[in-house]
Parts: structure tokens; C-alpha cells; sequence
């Protein structure tokens, strides 16, 4: 049920008002503002902005046409109103008014600061932007729901993510969008733009390109790389699945877990999982169970069948859901009923993630499961990547970490469960709100703890001396 | 004489004041501010702004050591201050305060927005930042009077470069400083990170390098590529030649020009030139006049040898200033004296841009030319490239100009010409203020029409209808 505001700029020559506006609520639309444009005696423009389903802006418009010295001039939606020239901008911090500014931030005065940081580069991180700032890298092969759209289309996400990044985790953030889709060229292209940014978070690369990509950057940069496709989902799993565990009362090593569809994020919700302590995972795709001992010619498939805690019984998802304690799905909708999770383990907790329909529905899992989320803003237990990407890399440039690693990642997800206490901890509260003005700091000073401890920090900020 | 504001913070104990202000006065500092950080019976803490020269900062220092009872805990300058964290930051047009916004800016209603640039990319520049962002790309090898100092190092020359785009020209601008110095992996670079940009400003690139990176980004780029040290001060040089040659009462195609230094600056000042109606051209470089029908290596030179404006006779710049109404040094300083100044034509016209001194001081050439024009903010007649790039992209962006060519450059020169009016004109003020607001109108004005009339234009703003 997805609504819409709309604005529509009306001429009306000799006919009422009042006859436009009953048209309009009698076509579904709700009227929420007007605006006289031009006001004359024979005729007078309106803004009208009307609150409309999606389904019925048609037929909210066509009675509006239909009525004699009703003219349309335009018709715009707040949503395309917002994205006019695009969302974000690049200001000065400092005014620069006169000539004495200008010799400070710019000649001459600048030469001094570029000599200070060519005798010592380790100085870009106080007295350049890389302090700061990360690049949000697509190639525009894997955006949303939408698929391979191409580096154009794919703008819009990417600097709404650089809006999220300052918005929640005070994080400047610039959109790179890559014209190839070459996995080596992606690869130089992302090093030879490195300086300037303090790390890089790459989005909606398709899998399994992603994984090389994110690896041999890692190996090959000494900022943080991160892709959040993969990592995000995978962090906030994990601190659901924490505080799911405190709600039906089973520990993380003794949990039969079942993970639906791994392609990128469910690659990194498994390692992670391992990382968690589980102890007995059923890694299952499109053709079945990927088993302990199978040989897969996907590389990320056979770390997994190499590892001791992946079971070796082979079958589909139908099989292998009886007698799981937890189902996580990042998969496709309507691949669970009602009577494949009853032969789930009691207490069970599923996790159904499919964008835009989940595995199941809530109302077909809820009478069966004690806890249940999804990745949709309309359901309790919403599972949110804005969790996880501020506060990360907040805590990353904080201590200028060279990489984010598993026990930054772990650490970030224990910080996230943490956020909702004892005392309101339920089946239907298990994972912050993403407004939770407690998330960002939490996980910052999570993040930084672990990667003091695991030596990959460079700057101990004040509070931790 | 290079002035500095340095903040020095002392700890005072059993000592007064007066004390370190009388030794500051003594050393040559000029106490601007104090500031008291904390105050107790047996010492005291300030922080102290001293105005002081460059080459008297360290006596100022130690005559505050060799006083018992103060301790200097740190001393900082405003510069160095300025550029804490960088000095641009990426912000939110829109607040994202709930669940309503955020489904605006982000999933799912930016789907449409994303499906809408799929079906036509040309709507990218109505709905994303490449409507007015631009992409300040350096590989750190020509910066300042630095030269190559890497991408670190040059960072704040570019962030510095962004703030005067925003300033001045309201141009969003994103510093990239390239890990590369290969001609050919920098071009890549820039081809796959263009989606996002509605131009390219290259800044700071050696030559012979710079020509064919800007050439051949020009080739493949359907969005403008303009080298700033090549053209933006030509377009000035140009813009003072035509004000210079209306004090002296001469025209721009009767007059000797003389070139000396045939680098990024001078082929493009030559080109210019020539496409101002120059007739009778001496390009000059180390070795001697660069001269019609010569053979010469760089294709640049050999650009300049074909042309029918450029003379034919060999000789040093010695030999060949005689009789010259003009003179361009983008040189080095003390290449000509007063004596070689004598030998010009009457009312000469001097253009001395070698940084940081002059190829001769005004001192020297006052008194025997007409018009004299440096680099230099300390002189009158500044030739200052932040009256170009600004207006020229923000001409380039509001019309979606594929590319910045000489017809739009020259324009851009002659509306920098004309902001200096009939009656304020003389050889004392040729050229505007770069604090000037009329520049940057006029000067988009200007590049739009040429833009139209040269068929480059994919838009037309709305006053040109």
C-alpha cells in the first residue's frame, strides 16, 4: 500500500475550485495543500499537493481532465521533487571573503600544508578530508530490486547512502559511479582514486565479482574497504540473532541454523555466524545444501564446505528446515509454508529477508515462530543495513583502523544487540529502531575497542588512552 | 614579506604576563588576541595569537623560553588550523528525520528514480548531482611551486580548488587525487569515475602529460574536461591583452607578441591568442624561439611551427624581445632586464606571470612600460585563474555543454574584459578583482551563448529562449 504525494499545477478558467477538489477526493486522492500560483478574473493557477495510492494517481488525474475549464500544466511527485539536481552538495568549511582567507586555504598558505604532508603522509589524516570521508563505489550491476541498471541510474542510491553516512554517522560521503564492469579495472580504478578517502564502502556490485573485489582491495589498500551488501546485513543478523537467543532462552553454540540463498550477503552472514560461535549451519542455495566435503567451484562455497561446523547432509531447503532452531533467508518470497515451519524446532526464530517479499509472510509464520523479522519497514523487527554502515565507519576513521575486520564486525553487531536492554527485550522488539540515537555511538566505541585490540588501529582516540 | 598568525598556548607560572608580551613585542610579534584557558594561584594557561613573519616566527618562540616560568605547551598556526580535518565537507540538501524521508531519499521511493534514469540518461542531470558537480583530478606532479609531491601531499590544493568552485561559481566540486602518473591509466581512471560528474577540472598535471590526457578525455567524454594551468590562465592573459591593448591604443592583430615558456600555460596562451587575432607570434623556450616551419619533437611545439601566425626568425629571448608591443613570461624570474625592457616597442605591454618572482620585477619594468601585469596579489593587475574555471563551468553545467571550446574560452575572456568599464580602465586596473561579483554572470553568460552558437549546448536556460 504504498502512497504518493503529488503535485499538480492546475489552470481553472470559469469553473470553481470546489469542482476539482470534490473530483479529486472522490477519485481517492486526499488533498493537503494549495498554492494560489496566478490569480486573475478569468482564470487562476493552483499547486494542488494530493496525498494518492499509487494505483489510483491515474485515476485521480483523469477526472481531473475530465472536467471542462480544468487545464493540466504539470504534474511533479515530492519524491522527484527531492532528487531535482540531487541530494547532496559539497560546501566549504570556512568562508573564503577576502584575500587574507584566500592566502590560508589556498596560495600561498597551502604550500606549507602540502610540504608538511610529503614529508609525512601519515599528516593527510589531520589536515585533509581522508580524516573523514569515504566513497560510496557501485557499478551499478546489482541496485535494490532492480538489477543491473548501470552506473547513471544507480546515482540516486548511491547519494542517498551518502546522505544516510552524514546524516547518521557525521561521515562525508562521495558517490562513485563506475562506467566498467571489469573486476580488475574496477580494482585499479578503486586504488588509483584511494588517497583522498579515509575508506571506501562499495554497493550494489553483483555477486560474485564482489567478493574478489573486496578481497584483493583489502589486500591491496591500507584504508578500510568494506561492502555493505554483504557485511551490513550480515552484522545486524547477528545482533538480532543474539537478542532472539536471550528471548527463547538457546545459546549461539548449541543452535542448528539454517541459511537460505548465499550469494553475497548470505556468504557473509555464515562467516560471520562461525565468527558468532554456531556451531551446526546449514548453508542451503537454488540446487540444494552446500555440505561439509563438497567440492563447489564458487570459492566462497568452498571455504564453506571446508569448514567443521557445516553439516554434510545433503537435501533442499524442505528437507533441511526440520528441526532448525533458526531460519535466515536472503533468498526469494513464498519458499516457506506454514507447515515447514511447524517441523522447525520449538521456539523457533526465523529471519525472512527476501526483498520484497519475505520467505514467508508474518502472518503465515507468526502463529508457528517465537521471533520473527524481515527487511521490510512494515513489520516489527525491522533488519536495517543503517544500523551498521554510519557507526562502522565512524569508529573505522575515528582511529584511522586500516581494515574492518571480523572482530570489528562481531563487535559492531554485540554493540547493536546492546542497545535494547533486559527490561524491554521481546519477541517483537529484538533490534533498535535505525532513529535509536544510541546505535551510532555504541557501535563507534565497539568498533574502536576491537580494533585497538586486534592492532589494525593507528590512532588511539583520546577516550580510549 | 610573508606574514603568519601563529596561536602559541603558555603555561605561566610565578611569572607575569607582561613579561611574555614585552619579549614578543622585542622578537618582532604583534599580539593580536589572548585568550585565558585556565587561571589558578600558581599558574595560568593562555592561549596567545601573535601576528608575526614568516622569518622571525622562531626568534618570537625561543625569546619566550629564555623566560623563567613560561612554558610554550604548543604553538599552532592559523593555516595549519584551517586545515584540521580537511576544508570541505559533503552535506544533505534534505534532512532525513523519519521513516517518511527516508523512503523518499532512499528504498523504495528512489527506485523510481533510478528506473526513470534507466529508460533515459539524460535525465541524470535533472535528478542527480551531475547537474553541478565537478571532479578536481590531480596525480601531484605539477602542484604549486612544489612540483611533484604525490596525491597526499596535494590534496589541499584540490579541497582548496573546491571550496573556490563553490564560492564563487556555486559549482559542487569533489577533489581526486590520482595513485597513477601513466597517461593511459589516468585516462581510464577518469573515463570509468565519470558517471557522476558534469565535468572534469584537471589540475596540476605535468606537461608533456597534460596534453594528451585533456585531448583524449576530451575525445572520449561526452561531458567537459578543461586543464585549468593551460587555459584558465590564458583565458586571463587574453582578458588582459584586450583591455592592455585599448590603454596603449593598439590592436590585437597589428601587435609582435612574444611567448616565453612553451609549457601547459604558454601552447595554450599561443592558441588563444592566435583565436584572438594575433598575427605575428614568438613562442619561446629555453633553447631558443620555437619558429615557423621547424621540426620539433613535442607535438605541441609542432602544432605551433605549422601555424602562419608564428614567425620564422631563430634567436633567444634576448634577441627576439626588440620591437615586441607584448611580452608573456610563464617562465622563471629574472630572465629580462630593464635594459632588454628599453628594446620593446613603444607603449609596451608586459605580462610577467613567472612565479614566484616575476621574469622582471615591476620595479625594474615601470619605468618603461605602459601596462605591467603579474601573478602576483601584491601588484596590481592580478592574473588570477579563480576568475575562469568558476564561471566557465558554471556556464558549461547550465547548459550541459559536452565540452569547453575556444570559441566558449575566448568568450569567457572577453566577459572578463568587459567587467572592467570604459571608464575605470587603465594600465593600473586592466583586470578585475577576483572578489569582483560581476565576473562570474558575466562570464557564464558569454560561455553559454558560445556554447549555443557552437552547437555544444544540450541544454538552453530559460533567459536564452
Amino acid at each position: 500500500m504504498a502512497y504518493n504525494n503529488i503535485v499538480v499545477r492546475l489552470e481553472l478558467t470559469g469553473v470553481s475550485f470546489g469542482d476539482a477538489a470534490t473530483a479529486i477526493g472522490n477519485a481517492g486522492g486526499d488533498i493537503f495543500s494549495i498554492d494560489v500560483i496566478r490569480s486573475g478574473e478569468a482564470s487562476s493557477i493552483r499547486d494542488i499537493t494530493i496525498e494518492v495510492r499509487d494505483s489510483q494517481e491515474t485515476q485521480v488525474i483523469d477526472s481531473l481532465k475530465a472536467i471542462e475549464g480544468v487545464r493540466i500544466i504539470h504534474v511533479s511527485d515530492r519524491t522527484f521533487l527531492a532528487h531535482i539536481g540531487g541530494k547532496i552538495s559539497v560546501e566549504s568549511k570556512i568562508p573564503v571573503k577576502n584575500r587574507d582567507d584566500l592566502s590560508r586555504v589556498y596560495t600561498p598558505g597551502v604550500a606549507r600544508i602540502c610540504s608538511a604532508i610529503h614529508e609525512d603522509a601519515s599528516k593527510a589524516y589531520s589536515l585533509t578530508i581522508k580524516r573523514n570521508t569515504v566513497a560510496v563505489v557501485t557499478d551499478g550491476t546489482a541496485v535494490l530490486g532492480l538489477g543491473d541498471i548501470g552506473p547513471y541510474a544507480a546515482a540516486p542510491v548511491m547519494e542517498g547512502k551518502a546522505m544516510l553516512f552524514k546524516q547518521f554517522g557525521g561521515v562525508d560521503a562521495f558517490p562513485i559511479c563506475l562506467n566498467t564492469t571489469d573486476t580488475d579495472e574496477i580494482i585499479r580504478t578503486i586504488k588509483a582514486i584511494s588517497p583522498i578517502f579515509g575508506g571506501i564502502n562499495l554497493e550494489d556490485i553483483g555477486s560474485p565479482r564482489c567478493f574478489e573485489i573486496e578481497k584483493r582491495l583489502m589486500e591491496e589498500l591500507d584504508i578500510p574497504v568494506f561492502h555493505d551488501d554483504q557485511h551490513g546485513t550480515a552484522v545486524v543478523v547477528v545482533a538480532g540473532l543474539i537478542n532472539a537467543l536471550k528471548v527463547v532462552g538457546k545459546r549461539m553454540d548449541q543452535v542448528r541454523v539454517v541459511v537460505n540463498g548465499i550469494g553475497a550477503a548470505g556468504v557473509s552472514i555464515c562467516k560471520m555466524l562461525l565468527g558468532a560461535g554456531v556451531k551446526r549451519l546449514v548453508p542451503i542455495d537454488v540446487e540444494g545444501a552446500i555440505v561439509r566435503g563438497g567440492s563447489y567451484s564458487q570459492p566462497m562455497w568452498q571455504w564453506l564446505a571446508d569448514q567443521s561446523e557445516v553439516e554434510s547432509q545433503q537435501g533442499s531447503l524442505k528437507d533441511l528446515i526440520a528441526d532448525a532452531d533458526v531460519f535466515i533467508g536472503v533468498s526469494r518470497g513464498g519458499l516457506l509454508s506454514a507447515a515447514d515451519i511447524k517441523r522447525m524446532a520449538p521456539q523457533s526464530i526465523v529471519f525472512a529477508m527476501a526483498n520484497p517479499n519475505p520467505e514467508i509472510t508474518p502472518e503465515e509464520a507468526l502463529p508457528y515462530v517465537k521471533v520473527y523479522a524481515t527487511g521490510r519497514s512494515d513489520y516489527p523487527n525491522q533488519i536495517n543495513n543503517v544500523l551498521v554502515f554510519p557507526g562502522i565507519f565512524r569508529g573505522a576513521l575515528d582511529c584511522q583502523a586500516r581494515t574492518i575486520n571480523e572482530p570489528m564486525k562481531l563487535a559492531a553487531a554485540r554493540a547493536i544487540a546492546s542497545v535494547v536492554s533486559k527490561s524491554e527485550l521481546n519477541e517483537q522488539y529484538i533490534i533498535p529502531s535505525i532513529f535509536n540515537e544510541q546505535v551510532v555511538a555504541k557501535v563507534r566505541h565497539a568498533v574502536i575497542e576491537a580494533a585497538i585490540i586486534t592492532g589494525v588501529a593507528r590512532r588511539i582516540p583520546p577516550e580510549f588512552r
